[in-house]
Formats: C-alpha cells, structure tokens, sequence
C-alpha cells in the first residue's frame, strides 16, 4: 500500500558491496574498526561527523551518566521477561527499553526541546535567558505541562549527576550555551510553580549534549543506547543470579484485591 | 505469585541512597562520569572488573563492526515502526532489537558457545584444536545444527570486518586463542560439509572478545547494544528523511496473492 | 525506588488460591470457561461488566473489521522479525504491535477522544452537533492537529468497512450517538480543510464502540488485541511460507544510496 | 541485502483494491464485519477454514482459559511500562507478550509438539499411547528437557482450569485422541521423574485445539492472543488506578545490594 507521496527510499549511512562496507563515507573495515571508538562512531553514525574532543567527552560522560541506577522500573520488567523467556535475551532488553518513555528516561528529548525554545526565544525577542525562560516556563504550567527534567524522587538536592556533567562540560571547552540555560530555568521554577525543584540528570543530558552539536532528534537515543548497555550488565546477572520471579513474588505480598469473589467460593491464603 | 524457590532479590550491580549512586563498587558521579569510556563502563557493568587496553580494543572494534550494514531487515522493521508511531521512539528502536534473533545476530552467541565447546574438548581429550573443531562440527553437522558464523549471503570470501577484528585482537595483545579455533572450525567445515563456508563478523566477534574476558552470557549482547546505537542513527535520519512507507511501498510491489477472490468481486489495481 | 505516593498496589481484575481463579468476580474455571465467548470475555476483563447482545455484536464487529488488511507496513516488520528470530514468536508479535502507533492505528482511540470532546461541548453550551463538530474541527485545525479516522491512501470513498460497522451498531439496537457524531465531523471536514476526507474504519471503530459502554481508555486496545490474532495468521503462514527475507530485500531494490563513497573504493553492485 | 532464494514474496490471505478487501477468499465488509465472531475469524485467519461447532466452543474456551490470571510476572513488566510511558499504549502490551516465552506461557506450544511426537511414534510402531508416552517422557528426561505442561507452582492438585477445557471438547464432540495422549503422559510422569505433576493449562491447551485443526505452528499464538485480551484489561485499569510504580517499589522493599561500596561512602537509606 502507498502511504505518503515518496516511492524511493533514500539513505546516506551506508552502502556495500561485497568487498567493502561504506559508512557514513568511510571504509568500515579499513577506516572504522580498531581505529574509532564506539562513542565516537555513535556519534558519527548519528551526525554524520566525526566529534572533537568535547563531543567525545560529552557523549561518553553522559551516556555513563544514564546508563544504570539499579533495580529501577525498566530493568524489573528486563529481568522478569528474561525469567520468563530466557531463550530470546532479545526479547528481555526490548521490554526494558520500551520503559524508556515520556514519564521515566524521554524527559532528556522534552527537556532539550524546551532549552531549544527558550534559546529561540531569547534570540528573537532580545529577552535575557532568565526572561525567556520565565516566560516559557509559565507557558507550560499554564498549558497544564510538566517542566522536564526537574525534580526527582530520591535526589532532593541536585542529582549528583548534573555536577559531573556540566564539569565534564566545562573542562572540555563545550559550548556551555544550553547549560546556563537549564540554570535559568532552576531558578524560574520556584518563582512559576512555587516548589525548589532542582535539575536532574534528564535535564543534564541534552544541556551539554546540545553545547557539542548532537542533533535535538537523537536525544531520545542517548538513555536508550546507555540504557541498553546497562540492562545488558543486569541480565549478564540474571543467567547467573536469577531473581525476576523473586521480585514479581516480592512485588505483589501486600497485594490487596478488592474485587467481588463468588459467593460459593472461599479463598484460601491468596496468590495476588 | 511464587515461582522458583527464591524470593530475596539480590545484586551486586547497584545501590545508591540521596546522594551517592555507587555502581560496581564505584562512585558514579565521582569516579565514573566524566573518568571512563562508555564501553570501559559497559564492560565494567558487565563483568565487574575494569578492562585492560586489550579489553578496550577489542571491545570497541566489534561493536564498530557490528553496529550497522545498512537496511537490513531488522533496521526496516524499525523504520516502519518509527512511520507508524513517531511519538515512540524507544518502540521503533525495540521492534529493530527484537530481530536480534538465533538466525541474524544471535549467531554471535550461539559461536562464542562452540569455540568454548572446542577449547573444552580439546584440553580434556588432548585432541588438538583442529582435531576437536572436527569433531565439534560433525556433531553439529549429525544433530542437524547449523555451524554459527560462518558463510554470508553478500561476503563470499572472508567477511572484510573478521580481519580488521583480528588485527586487533593481535595488536592489542589480547590472548588469540579463541582466534585460532574459530580458523580451525574455518578449516574443518569444507572436509564436513562440503561447502567452503567463510568466517563471518558473527564468529569474529565472539573469537575476539573471549580472549579478553568477556563472558559466554554477555556475548549476545554486543549485537544488541552495538545495533541499538545504528538503530538511533537510521531513526535520527528517518526524522529527518521518512523512507519507512516507502519502505514498506516497494516491499510489496511484486506482491503475489495467490488466495481465493470472492465470485462477485473484480479487483481493481491490487494493494498487495 | 519510589515514585509517586502509592505504595501499596490494588486490583480488581482477579485473585486466586490453589483450587480457585477469581477473573471480575466469577469463578474462572466454573463461569466462564465454555461459558462465555472470547470477545465477551474481552469486555468483561475491560470494563468489568458482561455485554449486551449490542455490545458483543459491536465488539466482535470491531474486532473483525481491523484485525487485516494484507501486508501492512506492521505486518512485514513482524514477517521480517520472525525470518530473524524465528524461536521467539512472542518477538515478532511485539515487533507487530509495535507499529500500532499515533499514525496508524492510533487514530482509534484519539478519533474516539475527540467525539467525546465534541459530544460535551454540545451538551454544555446548547450547540447541535454540527455546531460543535463544525467547532471542534477547527481548533484542531488551528492546533495544527490531524483530524484522526479521516481520508485514507487507498479507500478514496468511504472506507467500505465503516458501512458495515454502522449497519451493525444499527441492526443490534446500540446508541448511535457517536455514529451521528462522527457524520457530523464528516461533514465539516470539508467547510475546515478544504478537502472531502471521508470516515476511515479508525473513526468508525470509537463511533460504535463508545455507543455499546466500551471505555474510552481502552479504545487503543481493540486494534491492538485485534491486529495480534492478524499477525498470528500472519506469522503462522511466515513458518509454512517464509517471505520475511524476500520483503526485504524487495523493499531496498530501488533504494537510492547518496552519502559519500571514501575515494579508494569503487562500489561493484551495491546492496543497499 | 538478498538473504535466502526466494525474491517474490506470495501471501494467500489478503488483497484489496479501493473498494473491496478480501480475506481468506471472501469479502471483508459483505462477508465476515457483522456475520462472524473474532474467534471464529482468528481461526479463518490462522487456517484458511471456518471452524465447525466444536472448533469455536474449543478456541473459546482455551482464549479464556488462559487470559487472565492476576498479577503474573508478564503483567507487571507491562504495568511498570505503562507507567514510565503512559503515552505508548503498544509499548506496555509489547513488554508484556515478551514474556510469553519458553519458561512461561510458550509451553502451549512445546506441549504440543511433544503429543504429536508422541501420536506418530505410536502409529508409526504400534505402540500403545501408554507405552509411547513412557517411551517420550524418557526421551525428554535423557536429554534432560523439562516435561512441557505438567506441574504449576499454585495449583498442585491438577490445575482447574484444565477439567473445564477437557468437558467442553468432550461436550462440543471434539477430537478426543490428543486429550488421551496428555493424560498418557501425566500417567508416565511419576514413573520416569518420580514426582507427581499434574496437567496444567499450558498442556491442555494444545490438547484440546490440535483435536478441532488447530495447526501446531499457531498454538503460541493462543496464549500470546488471550493474554493481550488480559493485558489491555490491565492496563485500562492501571490508567485509573496506577499501581506500577508501587509495584516496582514493592518488589525491591527487600533488596540485597551485595557489591562492593567505596571507602569514602557511607550509605543512608539505601534505595536498591
């Protein structure tokens, strides 16, 4: 069926014969392997181009950064799909990386979109960056939206992952543009919603990713890519420590069912 | 409900409490971010230990050679996927990891499993490393078992990225072990099948990272993080230039239906 | 981690002990199995109540209505999956699934979303439903939103599946309501647009189904739960039949490769 | 990429122009919207036949038979995705059907190739079904394979939900032979494993579907199917009362971080 008017996909990433494999306009065997490393190639494959050392330190810090913090949501669903389906290790990382959505890990696309709009903004109307940022800042919370990247539910203060962060930033010599601007909107935030709600690593990310030139669409990839290494480490454990039942057991103990049960039966100790 | 016998969940991967995440017995944010490569820390999640520069070599050349070939059929599932809901990235990038299966990239695994039944055999029976591929690839060959890794549908001869891996594995000074058997399988498979069946990347790849410590139950994985960082790259370009339609359009230009039509029904210009 | 104020989880779809399953109230092995069919049962697990003879006529016409449609862009992602990773069938039903997003099969529930916005505009400010459509249509159309379950790339007339819904809604007795409302929608297209996009079967489906009691919640359901009984077709002729491979590879017959080529290569005939 | 022989891709169940859709030879929208249930037209799809009296009373009953049963693994992996991505309803069904792997619900279908292996052995030798189960099960145990279907970690006496499948397949005159062969092998179970365990679901299952055509490579597309029936009622209830996050709270109260902490770290309230 044709959806849509183009009729002949195009691609520039890659091409092949079978003597060569070209990507991204280099020799993949001759040029790539052995001789870049797997950030920089990311980087590459996604751009384009190839990074300078602060889009190298960038890329590798934040990737770092987002890849693991524990038996988090995403990876209980990894680890329990891969119990139940131990066969297909294929299977166990899609699921954890489907949790890689707009309320959890998707913040650090939201996030850099809202610093693109607040740059935009500043740059149009000769507002300061502390303007523009109150006012797009206002404009979600008057269109009922939750400002990402702020706020999280363990680390109160500032995540201790936006400091080593922007002082990867910092020190590489980023562009450091996007980072005074996600400071701006901490400091918008109290006076619009009223709560002392600091930056955390979602906002982090795309505030010193943006600074080295990686594009507002790929954003999303970064917590997937690092996301991926990360749940990869846990069911290495998993074939050798299983506990996703365990923590399907765990998570249902308290368990309160308040539906209606027929009146000729009479549960026993209950199951969920 | 309980499955299996145990119900405590244990890890030792991570823990973190307000203002300390501590992953692998280290301090995320002060001694990780911003101090370690993204594929130091994948092998650091994975194994526990830090990698040696043979580690980091070999490490980061598969998952170059491996991370992208094009639009293979996993990265047009992906890309149909991205057409189809463009709101769900980490949806697109999961359909494309779910075709990291036992026919294309599984092969990495499957490999590693019987280069480690080789080296087994071999040092157990006093067999030499040629003697036992023989021997391990007839028993594949009478269970009706395909011999992973070997032949390509593009690459005749030898696939251009296994030596650009194996330069360097020998450069680095990884331990090359696991190299020579997957040549002595190389060897084996023409006196066995008949057929001058090549090494391709997925034998390389296992051949390669088991000389530097990375274990049977992680190999899969590589595939899959590696492809995940390709996936990013084509759905980044699928933003930006949509083909996943047009994809699917020429897909089904040749389409036979060979299925009954209803007595009343004429079809005009068929969709598929 | 917690996140969010609940601590203790809730349901009220089922319980059980070691003699008992408890599904909405009834005892399964007792009530329902052999006694209820599985679209019913579909209903009663969604809403918690049993259908009206309307209802399971409405429900199963739904069902039926979206469940095929040849080889759609997710049905040859799922083939393509399957030819990949052909022991996980479980994968290449996800990959399937997966596609049913905001573009494609989404248009269900957020065409279902907005009749219901029309719906309560009519009933707080006294405009007929032409007037409110006539309304509704517009902000869309200044919100830059898609009108969803209108026009479709084949089915220039009515789709001619939305006929036969309505014929059914009609025949069973179910509120048609939202039938009415969704003509109404139709009949503002084109006083909006400018262009005469006709009801597609992804307006049609909430139409019906708001009428019969079916939540708006779980209208995205309906194309999801039917669209998996397609892929098990589908994938059922994929094992007898393979053409996962074959889809591929006439998708990238005339794909167009226009990224550089490194000065020392000359491409013989290329694969992608 | 060409991967295989085949280039044209054939299909007998779909085709369509502007105005007709036909599937499995007949007319969508004349013949089938409104004039078959979805169970009926799951089993044209799946074989190409309408099914007889028996074949729906049995279809149905396994679909519902094996839907729902409360918060197993796989529907929590699918609540906790549904609540880091409330957005992508296809995401949260998709984790959750990953889960019907090899350990969980895909015994429906191993289960079945073990009684057909079972019914030809017996044609084949003149065994008795008796003497060529014992002869299976032994083969299973030697070549240490688990008994597929027999057993459950609840219900230890048989499983409830199997009686009632087994009288709606003798009630509605279904092919009884497969039903015989599944009580042949709980009878040899003890002899060979020396435990007593019992038919559960996933045995009678395919018990029941191969005595009515039901092809053996769709039998794990029934429980895939049913239980995305029992996910969307899930999932539906978890947007009205979120419980994902609190099970993912739960499930890691007891958590044992057994890894190492840096020397400078003194850990506050762990979190995981």
């Amino acid at each position: 069926m044709k959806i849509g008017k183009e009729t002949i996909p195009k691609t520039s990433i890659s091409t092949s014969d079978e003597h060569t494999i070209v990507v991204r306009g280099r020799d993949l065997s001759r040029e790539l392997i052995g001789k870049i490393s797997f950030t920089d190639y990311f980087y590459l494959l996604v751009t384009g181009r190839e990074p300078n050392a602060a889009a190298t330190a960038v890329l590798d810090a934040t990737l770092v950064a987002i890849a693991e913090h524990g038996l988090v949501p995403s990876v209980q669903a990894s680890r329990m799909t891969l119990a139940a389906a131990p066969d297909a290790v294929q299977g166990a990382v899609a699921a954890g990386i489907l949790g890689c959505g707009s309320v959890i890990l998707g913040a650090s696309e939201t996030a850099g979109r809202m610093f693109d709009e607040i740059r935009n903004r500043a740059s149009k109307s000769n507002e300061t960056i502390d303007e523009a940022s109150l006012a797009v800042v206002k404009s979600y919370r008057e269109a009922r939206r939750a400002i990402p990247g702020y706020g999280h539910p363990l680390h109160k203060e500032r995540d201790p992952r936006v400091n080593a962060l922007f002082t990867v930033a910092q020190e590489s010599g980023a562009n450091l543009e996007y980072v005074a601007i996600s400071e701006a909107v901490e400091r918008a935030i109290p006076k619009v919603v009223g709560k002392d709600l600091k930056l955390n690593v979602s906002a982090a990310i795309p505030a010193v990713l943006l600074g080295v030139g990686f594009p507002l669409n790929a954003l999303k990839g970064v917590p997937i890519l690092a996301r991926t290494g990360g749940l990869i480490g846990h069911l290495t454990e998993e074939f050798e420590r299983p506990i996703g039942f365990a923590l399907s057991y765990q998570a249902t103990r308290e368990l309160v069912y308040d539906g209606d049960v027929p009146e000729h039966v009479t549960l026993g100790s209950r199951t969920s």
